[in-house]
């Protein structure tokens, strides 16, 4: 066939004009396309919410890509393998209950899947804002990331939402604009030293609503919560993810 | 279960360094994680080959993260479609023959059905010379990128190759380090104005060997031979991947 | 009233898409958002062609808004006093024949009678390449300037043109990549020492078409032709951009 | 005719430096030459007023040239279409009272009224420090911006001013003078999340005198109040910029 | 003989492998390779122990390099003449009781008799964080300090260690880490004004366990004990790796 | 003893102005303090030479401490194992003729065996020119590394060299100097990829007088000559510095 | 006569190690050669006391050679005009009582005239920390500028000095390290907005003995008692230095 | 007396207009403050000549500063003596016919006199381009060096001189321009290795009219020939500044 480039750039704008557009409203907005963010976008998306990642980098994939120290491998624990399964991440057996795999193939898996399932990951966005309404978040102020890059002077567009879930990390930046802005809504307590143990398990009890239409997930929820960091270990921050979709889904 | 920090450590730094040295002789090296070489490793590990993709970034995918002006889709033309459906890679068509895919969906389905197949690769790590004897490449020369990025003085190792694939697109690095240090080798023409109708056909005829050892795929084919840039169109990158897959496959 | 955000989301974005879409082919394409960028295209859109300028900046304006060494003034001399009469710039009599207006006003009166002729101005985009069919430019290779800015690895989309004014300034870049992916095409030659008062005059016979379907206006053409600079006089520029104008009416 | 450098230079500086001289005292000193700031010194032009504005950047218009995340689109809502009318700026409907225009032809218009009405626009230039004699502030400090780009070691001018205009936006950079020097003066609470519906209305609401002689408007006075952020809708910047006029007109 | 990279690379890689991984648990760990952490390093090694210096740059030796104002000289006091003459360092009497030396030959002395002593330095690494239970350390959180200066998002990997020697220099990192994690741990009062005389006493005392588990030792005992600076005399960091050392044995 | 600050900057400034005001003629002058500028100085100070080697980094020992690729471990062959002995650097065998020892300790113990020999290192210090008369090197032009490195417009001084020996590595930057400053004087080829093998032994071969005066040592000779690199292999590289250090001696 | 380099560099060292070696030990240690560091100087050295400053950059002067706002004039008042006088700077009377001066003129005559006086001044020096001694300052710390500004780990030497002068302008280097390591010793207070005439003469009281052994003079004055900017006008600056002086030399 | 910041900023901006306005046509237009470029305006304006230097940095002196290797001395030879006499410039003979100067105080008394001998000196502003007129420079286009370093978009103005001398130093930044775009005008060879007694010797003869209007000073001069550097030597420097303005006035 003949290339015509004019159908090219109208097939890329048009199409993502319409799905921006439609977009605009949505179930769950998700901050952070690391593992937990796009574990809960996946089990969203698979029970039919309209589900939308805004991801700060080119990537997502988030602290994955680079394994432990470099070394591109990341462990998972037996109570988190049947998220391999589902996924359909290889893996082996390095030791009782410790499961190895690729983490390049962990994080492709893990993008392609999610938006398999009907999510929809919006890249090289960031979330600038919120906006609340009687003591709620509704939805996210966006921007291109590239504007706070190039220390340009561009006003956000708004993107309105039921529920919102920080996936943003170490950083837990979605918490931290609500805690620097609303008075008295929510503390941000910080990580503690390193214990895979107990943060593994924290992760979990800590993966919840800390203000009204906002359920933080992942690494942001040990950090909101003062829990400890864990290392190459991703099987809590999958179920935190998985849990976090849940619970936006009782509230939808 | 109860989990051991010391246990993480050890499986991930085992498992990579005894890959790593199993990996330090390969079939195929490849420079350059982007569409067409991560397609050319897939299909060389599919048929058994012992292949290592050497990428600078963190994560992979090169210049497919971002679709077209930061808008993630990609177009695939007819004559590679089969390529999605091989790798599993969701598409509708817009119009004719010009298939529309998510760029994300993209390169995580591309990066995970690789490894999946059984190639390795290595990211944060850029290959800084060749090395030559008898007038054929037998091996690239290797390093952490961070080395580069944080001008450290820190020596390079080396791997050993019984054909390489560059694949490191526009720049076409591993071409310009043979021109630049045999002269009379080959000479790199540089990419032409943008034109997706003969950009995506000259791939093809581009993909090839252009130094005893040496296979040049994806834009670097293009670079190299002085044809013309695409854009957000990606058959021609996968198609060139397929044939330097099979043309390294020639030569084992 | 009262306002909903998601209204201004979806007004903006549906605007400025339709827009777009309608603008990637377009009957000029005008790289450079300056005095000769700006008034080639409300000449243009007078006379009803669909016009398109593509800036680098967040801002338009060019060189203009520091008038010289940062005073804001700006010096107009008596042969392009009716384009200042056209656009509705105040100005005053200095000496004989030398016309003293406020640079920001210049700069705000040229671009809001531009836009209101009909123009599309496409602020902080960039022209990366173009697209060049049987020895003749036929489009332009455009990309948010954000992608080069933060270093992003993005690939870009594509506009078709009847003709394309080089207005990019000093550094004339649209006849820079035909020089250098065309071999033989043309010669830069680069700007020659300042003379005001050649440099105005030969701004005019410099405008010209420098290769099929690619115009060179305002401080371009002289540096295409290796012509002088002139400092803060700006009738050069206005009466160039007016004979690109011209010239690219008679192409459609 | 022929051209003479030399009249150019004198000109230019002539010219700059008997005005810059006239205004080392005026009736109003703006700092920030945004939406809001330039509509003050619009209305207080029109007044008859001896108004000067210092703006930081090379070019004036603030946040308006992006738009809506780069897409260079504004709304203005029904309450403030008057003075979209009255600076002759180009809209079109698009939902009941929301009136869309183009963020370039905004800026340019509303450059270059400001202009002709008689303000006087200081590019380049920032306020680095205030004047202030019992308890009210007199006057402004300011240096060219790039001294503080550069990092030199320059002393700045000092110029007098019946009332002080604080349109510097986001950051209420007057304000922080104030507030860091003279403590107990004025308490900047800063923006809260966005809500453009409160933000636009509580705008109007805060622009007021906010220290003897020193009036706050546009979104620095939101900051100031904590009020919240609105996105890309400017009536409420426009309107308030009317607002500070009008008081500081009656302090005159 | 002909050389063969391969086996330079496997030799390099696998001799780091087994060490590394052998090294994943240790007696004592040691942040900073300055003098005070090469001396304590050094005496532990001597009488057996298995020990690890984590050094965050490509050379180790910390501020000795470059002596006093880049004169590459240090000073030694009669006090701690005898770890010279341990160490083989050569120096000549200055004046009574001052003894000097060549600050590059302290460096290499000191460097290589601690690694022939047995103990192991891993350069280009950096403690990013601790493992605590049960209100003690139990080992440090390391990765490749290209990490941090390449802003990459990189999980870190863990070491177990029976006890800790913070000798990080003017900053004490381990010991801020722990300041700022666990509230109420230790505090860090900062370093005092310069008094060589005091400041080489000081060091003594302030070498000592400040939270169980983590000995402080070198300029980061009198950080956190508030004790003054000492420039470029030696003796007091030196004596005080010593004493480190011994407190260590006496834990193991 | 009671400790005196300004016995100690007496003693460091005293005896630094001392020794610098001596070697301000010296029989041979080094530039670069990697292993093969220390080997060549040990070589030479052992025999009675004057030698001082200027070393731009504020440490010794060029690209050896990072080994290869951050595993701080080096390999020597069998040819170069007697110079390890000389200087008392401990390895293991690792196969046939391939020595593995520490990079830190190599570096440590280089370092201070060079000097006990009686050579004097000025790190921090750059060679940024040379002097020629009658076609002859007969000294160095030195400056602070730190003017370069802060930009600083500042003189060097001089000093006058019988010999220079170039061991800069693969910059070859005195080499580079001569070229560019003397036509016709000598011509730098350019390392070519890397072959340990080859490199190895045409290091030894290199090893020359390039220009009168001018000797080239350790990969500068290999630059010089367009031979290849040679990776984390340092034997040739310490037998390249002896054979200079004797061809050194041969023209004193 | 002919040149020889070796003496050129034997006479530099030489004679700044011999002055620098003596000046270890001063009467009055000035940071800061600013307009009031170097009158101060002036004065102490034309009674015969030996003082040094310190001079953080390449040239000194301070702020003074912009002038105001890169105009290179300053203004001196009828109050100091006998200063001027004394130091020999050309002048001539603007209005009553205010007398303008060439900035660049001004800066040479008072360099030249307080080293000709017999003052010392070391540039591109900092003032890295203080000497205490029974709650009194005894002496500075220092260091070559470029250590800071290559950000180079290297120790500082220490001057013994009797009476020290923080004449480091905006920044008061000394008061704030002071203030910051010697808890309750005195508070800088921040300078407040400009008023030159209280400025100028707070300058004067402000101008005192603010810990034991350290005096404040110029802006630095100001800015620890909370005083007002001055602007371009630099009588008070040199009457404090002036000041200053008797103060130093009442307590020699 | 009391003071108006009014008054201070009228007099200043009223000065420097008037000075600058009156110095747009000059007798000699000189870029570079460093030594030669002020001995060169010295002599001039003792002759009555109408004489501007355009200094780039905001202090003057150039290399001067920081002696040799940040040793604040400079020496001058015994042919160049009669020169630090004239000016003022304290001296000391180091041996026969070798003085010592303090290189502070010499910029001080440079500056101060050529200023007093009635030239102006503009700091802050750089020469970017020449004006040419009939094979024939005729003056000389200004900008403030801030432009450049801010990257800012702004256009210089021009001034008129009958001569031009280049003391730019080493760069030789004049002659650059014209080399570049006047084809075949004059050759700049670039400067050769030290030489201090040849350099001193050269300078003197390349002292000279380069092209018609356009003499080379100082180091210039030696750039352009191809002379050798000669270190913090400025005997030559200072002859060649007497020189050139004997050359001029010749012209005028």
């Amino acid at each position: 066939m003949k290339l015509d480039e004019m159908v090219i750039t109208k097939a890329i704008v048009e199409d993502f004009m319409n799905v921006f557009l439609d977009y605009t409203e949505v179930d769950v907005a998700i901050a952070g396309a690391g593992p937990s963010g796009m574990v809960a976008a996946y089990y969203l998306a698979k029970e039919g919410a309209k589900v939308a990642i805004f991801e700060r980098k080119l990537s997502v994939g988030g602290g994955m890509w680079g394994g432990g120290m470099m070394f591109p491998r990341i462990i998972v624990q037996e109570e988190a393998r049947y998220i391999l399964d589902e996924l359909g991440i290889n893996y082996r057996e390095y030791k009782d209950g410790y499961y190895l795999a690729s983490s390049v193939e962990a994080v492709g898996r893990l993008a392609s899947e999610t938006i398999a399932a009907g999510a929809q990951i919006f890249n090289l966005m960031s979330v600038e804002d919120v906006m609340i309404r009687d003591d709620r978040i509704v939805g996210v102020v966006i921007n291109w990331s590239s504007v706070e890059l190039g220390k340009l002077h561009v006003d956000p567009l708004s993107i309105r939402s039921k529920v919102i879930i920080d996936a943003s990390g170490h950083d837990a930046e979605i918490c931290r604009i609500v805690e620097r802005k609303i008075p008295a809504s929510l503390k941000v307590l910080g990580e503690k030293p390193m214990w895979a143990d107990v943060g593994e398990r924290s992760l979990l009890e800590n993966t919840k609503e800390v203000y009204p239409g906002l359920i933080v997930a992942g690494m942001a929820a040990n950090t909101v919560a003062g829990g400890p960091r864990m290392g190459p270990i991703f099987g809590g921050m999958m179920l935190s993810g998985e849990k976090a979709a849940k619970l936006a889904l009782s509230k939808l």
